[in-house]
Formats: structure tokens, C-alpha cells, sequence
């Protein structure tokens, strides 16, 4: 049988998707029962691979392989098996099953290092609020408080551990042992910018910084007839002032995205002015001063519309996320392997966070990215081209053909 | 006993504000156990005051009092007796107070003209959604439509009546009979523009008109993170620009007030660029024409908008009210009776409706603004002045002499 190509990986993907907790779109959250079905299908592919399977005790699904050189280092490849509510069928499944196509493609030709493949347990914070609970035990960040996180049905990550037939105990265990050589996730890009480009793939450099907000504020409720425009404390009207400057700063700064998704305005009612509105800010760029500065001059902005207007302004701080860098030797590794593909790579910054961010301060870690077409993503319609698939899978192959060659001198320089 | 003063009308005021289904604020609704509460007080008010006291079949509380010509013409005075919910206490009922009081200081001296004091029973439109009931009945222009809407408990307004003893089937024996001279309200401002001007009272001589809109910008919900600005279709970016352009436009045209109150964005989380946001639109002007350019402007800016940035428009009118006029000859009256005070009122345009402008197409009517501290109204914290009541009791009295003076020329031209 011959190892899996682009369409067989496309295929297990929608196969996947239709493994879910919903009839509309994709839904798999941490260890449910859609989860298990899933891990058993993947499993098996695994097993084609030459993998041992197990899982661990955060539920991260695992495949393994010894090299030539067992138990001396070993080389992580994966992403993540949950999806959020109405997924598409590429978004993290993508990485784990372009992972296993490697591993079969690299299965008779023995690999000087230790191999596995992570299908991690949970990214997306879907069932608990909180994200990268598979990621954060692989390098031993799982604690104590967020085990004790309950789901809506009040069910704790320790018991749905439990549930699934694992023992939350052996947590620690589920941390790498075998010093790793690094850690390569493949990955939609999720946004326009390849697809815009018309470019296949991508090498992301960092992952961006990232700082959240609640800005609210305070003015009167007043009638809408009889209150004079110059009387008016109006709360929604400074709000809006305040997301046209948020706008106007995001756009004039190369690298920054700001928004504003949400609002809410009180009495929100037609005929009533507002007194109070509160809208979210969410600030993200690969450097974190510059995410900082911008941050900084929101705040100002803010406080100066408030105060010319003659409201409170109430500015709470929600996140303030330092941007995660990729590994450099690996990011020129992929940089190799891509040219030899006949194609050159992009270096990207991603504005989502993903499994490899958490790894990176622990493991050198790298990304590719894959074109989203349209830039659509968490949505049913979410796609991928099979020839950047194959781009990928080629990128993949040159990498491992790289780090077997280089074994040794990247041992030596981690 | 004497005729009650400017502290009788406001302690009467006061003791109707603890007549509430509530206990935070006033709060009567239309023929509410309040409501019946209520009329038993003022009734007796009436009696006192030497009217004879009846509660027409739309629920209008009135007292009447025949004048030396009885059945020619009557005189009315008044305005409503129910409230919004935590409510203050002069809204409406001040004018029935200060009506009852004039009533009172006028009986030794007969009047040639007969005199109706009529507290309405509803023109806040909280029950049923629908506002001036009483005054609609009064006019003839209470419909079957009308009385077929229903509370949040499924009474209708027609249950209502009959539930409180009064039989709708009567209603068209509500309206008038013996032809009206005119009608003259009492109101607080409930705006701040007297109290700005450090000004008693104001002469009403339009009711504004009003436009209402919903107005809804169609993008795109996308990745917060991962969405470069320049491809972003952000509705409430969208939203927010253009609540700035209404507010602008509201501010460089004067006598317009423009409100965007409400605002209802998609999926409104902070990490997802809105695909969907819908703004309230509330335009208000004397001048109808005025009022009609500025709604255009504003939706032509909203198509701007919408097109510069590859967003749908969906625009939909709600309401488009003329302004409505008060009698001339009314308002000129009170010129002369506020002069005799030794003051000098403004003349005014309501931004919020009154009775007096559903009575305004059928019967001459007036309006005599007082004072709102603060500008406060539908508040708790709603209240008044005693000098300007006293006042506004000056002005009432020299309003009923010059009505009797006037009697037969006014008679002749109505």
C-alpha cells in the first residue's frame, strides 16, 4: 500500500470532521465521547504508520516510533484533535494527520531519532474555558487549578480525565522524557494573507503578542427629544468616537490588529441617549513594545474622549500576552527545506495562538502554515488546497531528510 | 380653606408619587390598582375644587364644572396621571395638579365658559406598547386596533376597561361633546434648557417631529487575530463611523437632535471582528423639512459607509412623525399672561410628545413648559421648583381671565 498522499490526508480530514458532538459542522471538545471515536480511527492510521499508539493522562493521543539511536532524542510533530462548535475540517486535524502521512512516508527509510506524533487533547478552551490543556501537560504546565476547571455541566478536567478511563494522578507523566529535538506543527493559517498572495505555505517566525481590554464609558441616560446635542453625556457616542480611533491606529501601524468586537450599550434603548457603553479590545503584534505603545496611546485615546465629553472612563485589563518566538534554526530549517520544494516561504507572524506556542519556551518549535482559502476558518466552510498539501508533505519529507543529516550537530545545539 | 398653593400642588404631586406597583420610584400604569388608587385621591381633589368627578370609559379621570353659559363651550385642562417605572413624581401629574388647582382659585369667580379638568389614563405607553390612550379616546381616534393590543399578561386594552368597571364599548361617548375652547397643559421640560437659561417656563409652539430608524451594517465575522486590518468587513467599525457622522450632523444643524441609543453587534465577542451590527436611528426637528433632509443625509452617509468598505446596508424606516404645531393664538395668549408676571417666556419646541399633541389637530391647544432641575426627568430624582409653580399658578390664573375677557372673540374664531 502506498503511503498516504495529499488527498488521503484531505480525506481523513472531512472523514474527521464527521466524527462530532453536532449535526451542524464540526464539534469535538476534550475527551467526549466523539473524542474516543475519534482517537480510535486516528489510532489506527497511527498503527499503519509503524506507530505505537497510547494516550496519555491529559488525553493527548500518541504515536510513537524508536530510531536508530532510541531513546536519545526524539522529534514531535502534531497539533490538535478538538475543534471549536461549527468547525471546519482542517483547523488543527490538518497538522496531526500531515504528521502521520510523514511518519508512513518515513517508515521504511529508519530515521536516525526517536519519532512521535501528538494528536493533542484540547486547544481550542472550548469545554473549559481554558486552552491548550494537552499542550500545557507536555511540558508540564498542567496544574493544580486547572484541573479543578468545571464544564457547564460541572464536570472538572480532572474527572472528565477520569471518565475517559485515565488517571489524572499520572499527569506528570504525560511530560516528555526523551529530550526532544523539536517540536514541527503543521497548520491552516487560518486568515487571508497566503490566499491573498496566492501563496502555498508559510513559515511563522512568532507568535504575536497579546493584550485585551474592557473599556467602558460612564455618561447619563437622557431623552432623545429633549436633551440638546451640547447637553449630552453620551456613552455610546464616545465609544464610537473611540473605535474610529482604535481603527485609525491599528491601520497606521504595519503589523497591528486591533478590534472591537463587542459592545454593550445601556438602557440600549432608541429613544433614550446611552450612559453607559462598554466595548472589548483586543491588541496583538509580533512586537511586544509596539503592542505595548499601541495599547498605551488606546488607553490615552480613550481617557481623552472621555474626558472631553465629561464621562468616566473605566479601563480594565483583561490579558497582557508576551509574543512567543519560534525557534530560529528551525524556522531556516523549514526556510532549506521549502526553497528545495522550488518555492520560497514567507515568514509570518501568527495572530492566533497555537499548540506550539506553549511549547516553544520549552522545545525549539516550528510552524508552516497552509493556505486558507478565502481565509476562512472555525466555520464549516473552511478548506484547504490539496496542492499545498503536497507542498507541505514535500516540505515535510526535506525536513526530516534535513534533521536526520544534521542530527547530531542540532544535538549538540539545541 | 384657601385655594391651594404652589406647595399644595407639590406635596399633592408628591403623596400621588407613593401610589405605585412599586416600591423604587413611582410606576402606574394604565388602570392599574394604582392607578385606581390614584383617582379616588385626585377625585376627591376634584370634588374640593368644586368640579363634579367621572371616569370615562377610556379610564380618563374628569372633572367638570358648568360656567355662567353652560353647554356652549368648555374650557380643558390637564394632562396625564400615569408614569413610566421609576418614575418621578411631576411627569404628567403636575399639570393635573396645577389644572385642579386653578379650578380650585377660579371657583368663587364664575366663568362664563364651562371647565374640564381631565387627568388622562394613559400616555407613557408602557402597558400595551402603545402611548396616549386617553388622549386618543378624547379626540375620537382610540381604534379597535388599538384596543385589541395586549400587556405581557395577554389582558387587552379593551379587558382592561372592562376589568376596572368601565364598559369599552362606550368608548365613543369619550370624546367631547360640547365644543372646546381650547386646551392648555402644564409640563415640566424634562430637558435642560430652561434650567440651563436659569428660566421658569417656556411656551410651547411645536411638538417636533420625529423619524426613527434601524439601521444595520453587514460584514463579515472573522479571526481577531489573524485578519490584517485592510481585509476586515467590521460591521461595528462600520457602525461606530457612523454614529460619529449622526452626531456630527445633529451638532451642525441647529435645532436637530439626533440619538443613536441602541446598538446590537454580532456575535459581539471580543476576539471575532463583528460581521453584524444594527444601530438605532432617532432624528427630531420642528421643521419637517429639515427633519426629512437630515434623515437622508444620514442614510446616504450610511450607504457611503456601507460601500467604501464592501459592507451591506440594510436600512429600515420605523416611524416618520410631523412636527405638530400648537395653537398660535393659544401660545400668543400666554405670551400676554406670562408678561403680566413680569417675565418673559420662551418660546419652545418639545422633543418628546405630549397630549397636547394628539389634542393639537382638533382642538386649540397649549403649552406652558416649567423647569426640570437638572434637566432630570423619568427618574426618581425628577423634580421642580416652587417658585416656577408658583409661576406657572400666576400664569394659569391670568390664562383664565383672558379667557373670559376673550370669551366671545375667541368663541367666533377658534
Amino acid at each position: 500500500m502506498p503511503a498516504p498522499d495529499s488527498q488521503d490526508v484531505i480525506s481523513r480530514c472531512r472523514e474527521l470532521a464527521a466524527i462530532s458532538e453536532i449535526t451542524d459542522g464540526a464539534c469535538r471538545t476534550f475527551l467526549s465521547t466523539a473524542m474516543k471515536c475519534c482517537y480510535a480511527l486516528v489510532g489506527e492510521w497511527m498503527k499503519t504508520a509503524g506507530l505505537t499508539v497510547s494516550v496519555d493522562s491529559a488525553g493527548n493521543l500518541r504515536g510513537a516510533r524508536s530510531g536508530a539511536d532510541p531513546g536519545k532524542r526524539v522529534l514531535l510533530m502534531g497539533s490538535h484533535l478538538d475543534t471549536v462548535r461549527n468547525a471546519g475540517a482542517f483547523d488543527g486535524v490538518l497538522g496531526v494527520m500531515i504528521a502521520i502521512a510523514l511518519a508512513e512516508i518515513s517508515a521504511q527509510s529508519r530515521l536516525p531519532f526517536d519519532l512521535e506524533i501528538i494528536g493533542f487533547s484540547e486547544e481550542e478552551g472550548v469545554r473549559f474555558g481554558i486552552p491548550f490543556i494537552g499542550s500545557r501537560a507536555l511540558v508540564g504546565l498542567l496544574d493544580e487549578q486547572a484541573l479543578q476547571r468545571t464544564d457547564s455541566a460541572g464536570i472538572s478536567v480532572a474527572q472528565a480525565i477520569d471518565d475517559f478511563g485515565l488517571d489524572p494522578l499520572e499527569i506528570p507523566n504525560a511530560a516528555r522524557k526523551t529530550p526532544p529535538l523539536g517540536f514541527l506543527e503543521f497548520h491552516i493559517e487560518q486568515g487571508p494573507v497566503l490566499d491573498v498572495a496566492d501563496e502555498s505555505v508559510g513559515i511563522v517566525e512568532a507568535i504575536a503578542g497579546q493584550s485585551r481590554a474592557s473599556v467602558r464609558f460612564l455618561g447619563s441616560a437622557n431623552h432623545a427629544g429633549t436633551t440638546p446635542m451640547h447637553r449630552r453625556r453620551d456613552a455610546l457616542a464616545a465609544a464610537a468616537q473611540w473605535i474610529g480611533v482604535v481603527e485609525h491606529l491599528a491601520c497606521a501601524t504595519p503589523g497591528l490588529v486591533a478590534t472591537n468586537g463587542k459592545i454593550d450599550s445601556q438602557p440600549n434603548v432608541g429613544n433614550v441617549i446611552a450612559g453607559d457603553a462598554t466595548v472589548s479590545l483586543d491588541v496583538r503584534h509580533a512586537d511586544d513594545s509596539l503592542r505595548q505603545r499601541a495599547y498605551e496611546d488606546l488607553h490615552h485615546a480613550a481617557s481623552e474622549i472621555a474626558a472631553k465629553r465629561r464621562l468616566e472612563l473605566v479601563w480594565t485589563e483583561l490579558l497582557s500576552q508576551k509574543a512567543v518566538r519560534m525557534s530560529d534554526k528551525l524556522a531556516a530549517a523549514l526556510d532549506s527545506c521549502t526553497a528545495k520544494t522550488g518555492i520560497t516561504a514567507r515568514r509570518m507572524v501568527s495572530g492566533a495562538g497555537h499548540d506550539a506556542m506553549i511549547l516553544a519556551p520549552h522545545i525549539p518549535s516550528a510552524m508552516l502554515f497552509l493556505r486558507s482559502p478565502g481565509g476562512i476558518s472555525h466555520h464549516p466552510a473552511e478548506s484547504v488546497r490539496p496542492e499545498d498539501v503536497e507542498i507541505a508533505l514535500q516540505i515535510g519529507r526535506n525536513f526530516l531528510d534535513l534533521m536526520s543529516t544534521a542530527y547530531y550537530n542540532l544535538e549538540s545545539t539545541p
